[in-house]
């Protein structure tokens, strides 16, 4: 029997990013909450057989900008994506107390805004992290305090589901991203790869750079700009394509960017798994 | 005498967007503060003549993608930017009382992370405005609560400055836009233009459409995408470029990708106002 699989996440159990982790190895795995983004990367370097799972963007939101910079300062490389539906549920101690306040993280906040404004009898206090809310909330008993976290999150804590959906939008995505020490590049078609390059800041030059791609006809799935840090209005550039480094194609076209770019690093090839009803795989406490 | 300009910004007095609208009017303004950046739009609908402050990019921390998203929907011009050097102050009623709680927004928490950690004797408690913080340590006379703001918050409250310069990185700037109502286009060869377009997602698009500014020397000064809500991982592009559609360069470049795009919309050609070390126009309370 082989060890089990160790991945880390940001949060506490229950978190979306949790749900990742067993959904991507879909066996078993032990999945440990650390307290900030920037401390996955840390575990990884003194377990370098562990994973990390990092939340990468959001189909309403937008990317997480700061994932994508810990993405260029640390040394790993991505080995899957995982896509989950985001949905929202208020979860409570008990169906029959009146609730007076609701916490939750800003981000799930703004997702159930339509939620909030049609009940403004809710004391609204921001929370680090939902999750963490419905520990807070048990721990101290309060009865009184509604939270808005993930389904599982009542799995996971015993609460009760008090209203299901409540997010504004149902088409709401997380893209995951599945980090590792050691590199694994997925050869299939259906692989999708990362890459990150800087330029030197001169018209058309970004123009130049996706030429290498167009001549090659693979398919630019998400270009995304992040300012470089201390050269103000100066960018580099996060690219996300259809394909492999396995592929001559793709082999060829990463080359070439690499040679007139300034700065350039490649992410990984990897596998994507999408789920819209995913189940909790994990342990419950 | 004319009547004087008003200018709605987001925020409490003595928020930086306060400080922006001073500055790029350069003459006796009327600043009105408002709860959130929707309602700048709002307010613009009612008083066409007026004008508002958005902010839209921080070099460190990137751009205000809500802000982005509400660009395109309001129906607004830009005619004008301002870029302002951003620093930060520990602020305080009284300098001889020893502080146990520093409230600040969590995006300058953020910023001013060096600090804090070096600090760790401080309740840290995120707050919806640095501004805002300043109004109910004043009103509630709490001496044991400093908060973070830019310096021209002291002077218009009347607080001590405890501390200066505790941001990491002296390189931190924000552009603000300035919106309005009505179109003025900027006709000179120093204006920036900024537009927004979405493309059918198909490979080498984008490529294709920045090719439009490549073969026409038009140097582009930033590319951003933005999620399509409702359709995870499509995007629309913003792109801001050097010159203005006064010129016939940049009208050819814009009528062509408005015939290739299949969602198109110009925002505007105008002035850049840059300010490291700017003044207080606006009135103390």
């Amino acid at each position: 029997m082989s060890n089990p699989i160790q991945v880390y996440f940001q949060g506490t159990k229950g978190a979306y990013s949790e749900v990742a982790a067993t959904r991507f190895f879909n066996k078993k795995v032990i999945t440990t909450g650390l307290t900030g983004f920037e401390d996955l990367f840390a575990a990884l370097d003194k377990a370098p057989d562990a994973y990390a799972v990092l939340p990468i963007e959001n189909s309403l939101t937008g990317s997480i900008h700061r994932n994508y910079d810990l993405l260029l300062t640390g040394k790993v490389w991505i080995v899957g994506e995982v896509e989950l539906q985001i949905t929202y549920n208020l979860l409570g101690l008990d169906s029959n107390t009146e609730l007076k306040e609701i916490w939750a993280h800003p981000v799930v906040l703004e997702q159930c805004r339509d939620f909030i404004t049609k009940n403004p009898k809710y004391k609204i206090v921001p929370f680090f992290d939902s999750a963490g809310a419905a520990e807070v909330v048990i721990k101290n008993q309060r009865k009184d305090v509604g939270i808005i976290a993930g389904p599982q999150v009542a799995l996971v804590y015993g609460l009760k589901t008090l209203t299901k959906g409540i997010e504004d939008n149902p088409m709401n995505f997380t893209r995951f991203l599945v980090l590792s020490k050691k590199e694994k590049i997925h050869p299939g078609p259906d692989a999708k790869s990362s890459l990150v390059f800087g330029v030197k800041n001169e018209p058309g030059i970004l123009f130049r750079c996706l030429s290498i791609f167009a001549l090659r006809n693979i398919d630019l799935m998400k270009l995304e700009s992040r300012p470089i840090i201390g050269k103000p209005w100066e960018y580099i550039f996060y690219i996300d394509f259809q394909g492999s480094i396995a592929e001559e194609r793709c082999r060829k076209a990463v080359e070439i960017l690499e040679e007139i770019a300034v700065y350039y690093k490649f992410l990984g090839s990897y596998p994507v798994i999408k789920e819209q009803n995913h189940e909790y795989l994990g342990k419950k406490l």
